[in-house]
């Protein structure tokens, strides 16, 4: 399931418990400690001590944050993200390669990446309209994978987002050069449009996070390796790799950028780099149980698949109880490294590791 | 026919005399005119005056120039090239993707890319340290057109240089991958290993070059419409905007990256880019006309096939005389945008062009 897809709706998760009664009071982002490093589901595994879980008694004594609108705030930086997206790529000569590239990058969806590249830019007193090249980018490069990971030799979809995918309508080669269009457009997109006031060694600094997250050790090495292990049984470390690199690192280098070209400092950048991991590994890990305690009607999809097809999955491998527990330490570690900064500010990327982890489907 | 195919030996060509007798000597730049703009094979066909066309008369009165051997000068070039490029991308995990990067990245040519983009570096200057990360990266992104371009829903070859294509060896999925990492480290590459002595912003204006000569408007472009124009009768500007972006963007991207980082002025990218444009072309129409004046065995590879294909060129649509002038106008205007310099350090630059212009095959 594609990272894009989990802002349906709000409701509340009975999978993993971490609601506080009112959703928009928390514990001051300053009284939580700040845990440098990532969490590994192989510590979970391997600890015979329960680790502290995710529950009311660090969120109690909160003090009231401004109302929060998780649905309103999404909505109203897509459209943005939308637009800027519809300027980046116009329809020009030749026109079949601009339909292609327009018809995947204009397709819909929550425009997740690059909503979490601007709140990562305004977490640090950056501006919108700053981050909205480098958000426009990391959208262009996830769909990219996206018009990739479908063509027959890869994934073989006929269908993304409820339409043919890019090969089945504009033909493989096109669906091909598509991808290389945008993703080398999001580069170019990058070094020619951030504007003249951010200091040119941050776009420098951005794009260097950028081609990482896409190469063979980022978004290329995940799909390579997951690639390779159809069929097989994997080890947890491998699994946590293919996570990590086919879906967290992009989600990485959104808020790290966001956070670059906003001003953070590299305390910033590497509490959101953790943030980032953290919420990308915590949205598989969420998917995953899903797959074992819902049925169909209540994910919309075909419950049970991953036990069908033997995939790897984080239950399977370090049992449904301490897959749970694994999911309450990264929403921790998500929530806990926002803690430094300003809680209005951290606010829409709170919320939407909330939403991650309370998700029904 | 491939670029990267184009520096087997020094003969002189009889399709097109420009030669002086002594080959290592050549009028003072200074003394040419720089005619700024690119010439158009349509202002060849429609016009009825014929114009100057290259000859001894403003070869003549030339002081000798230092002895310049172009073989030595590309192997010795090509050799550090090729250390930085091992270097640029290591074998480690995941070892599958990294084995094809380097298998299509490491598998010889003649490094014409990487090296004009050395030469127009050192042309303004800039020594040759500078430019190798971007040397290596527009070799990178040559490397990925070509696995991109050999794939079976495209061009279809089984062959590269002599070996199996990628996706012959490692399959299509792999050599997709492999093509997208390549691209994506291209970037990464010159915004990370870059020497911070250059000015960040010489390396984001660097960057834009480079995305621009990939995207729907360079490399891509270029690729489209050629699979787009196959087995239809297309006109002069088509057959133009082909060539000039699958073939002579990335040239062009090459010497004017060399070129901003090397510290050139504004006025010194205008000239390189012109005078990658010109050999771009020089090159396509150099070996349109090959093609119907040289036997099989002259060339080395089946003569006239051209005709047989029913392949536009540039004979076919303006003549065979009109063809020759063409490239002789060509290579008059990419000389004259080296008169500019120092003649000594543009002597790379000129041999370069006098190659693509006198080669036999």
């Amino acid at each position: 399931m594609a990272f894009s897809a989990i802002i349906p709706s709000h409701k509340t998760s009975s999978v993993i418990k971490i609601s506080t009664e009112d959703p928009v009071k928390f514990t001051p982002f300053s009284q939580i400690k700040v845990v440098p490093g990532k969490i590994q589901a192989s510590q979970i595994a391997n600890s015979s001590l329960p680790r502290a879980f995710v529950s009311k008694d660090w969120m109690s004594n909160s003090d009231p944050l401004p109302a929060f609108n998780l649905d309103e705030y999404m909505v109203d930086k897509g459209q943005r993200v939308n637009k800027a997206l519809i300027k980046a790529v116009p329809l020009k000569h030749p026109m079949q390669i601009h339909e292609a590239m327009r018809y995947s990058l204009l397709a819909g969806g929550k425009r997740v990446r690059p909503i979490l590249c601007i709140a990562a830019c305004e977490l640090v007193g950056g501006e919108e309209t700053l981050a909205m090249p480098v958000a426009c980018a990391v959208e262009m490069i996830h769909t990219m994978s996206l018009i990739h990971d479908d063509l027959p030799c890869m994934d073989n979809d006929n269908l993304r987002r409820g339409k043919p995918t890019n090969h089945k309508v504009f033909g493989e080669e096109t669906a091909i050069l598509a991808g290389d269009a945008l993703l080398s457009l999001a580069f170019e997109h990058v070094a020619s449009k951030t504007t003249k006031n951010i200091s040119p060694d941050r776009v420098v600094r951005a794009i260097a996070e950028l081609g990482s997250a896409v190469g063979s050790e980022g978004l290329v090495g995940g799909q390579i390796v997951d690639l390779a292990s159809e069929g097989k049984e994997i080890s947890l470390n491998e699994l946590e790799y293919i996570h990590l690199h086919k879906t967290a690192k992009l989600l990485e280098a959104s808020v790290v950028c966001g956070a670059i070209i906003g001003g953070g400092n590299d305390g910033d950048v590497v509490r959101v780099r953790n943030y980032a991991r953290s919420i990308g590994l915590l949205f598989q890990v969420v998917d995953d149980i899903l797959d074992v305690t819902k049925s169909s009607e209540e994910l919309g999809k075909t419950a049970g698949k991953d036990l069908v097809s033997n995939k790897a999955t984080y239950p399977k491998l370090i049992g449904l109880d301490k897959a749970k527990k694994f999911a309450g330490e990264l929403m921790t570690q998500a929530v806990e490294e926002l803690a430094h900064f300003d809680p209005a500010r951290a606010a829409p990327l709170f919320h939407l590791a909330k939403f991650i982890c309370d998700r029904d489907n």
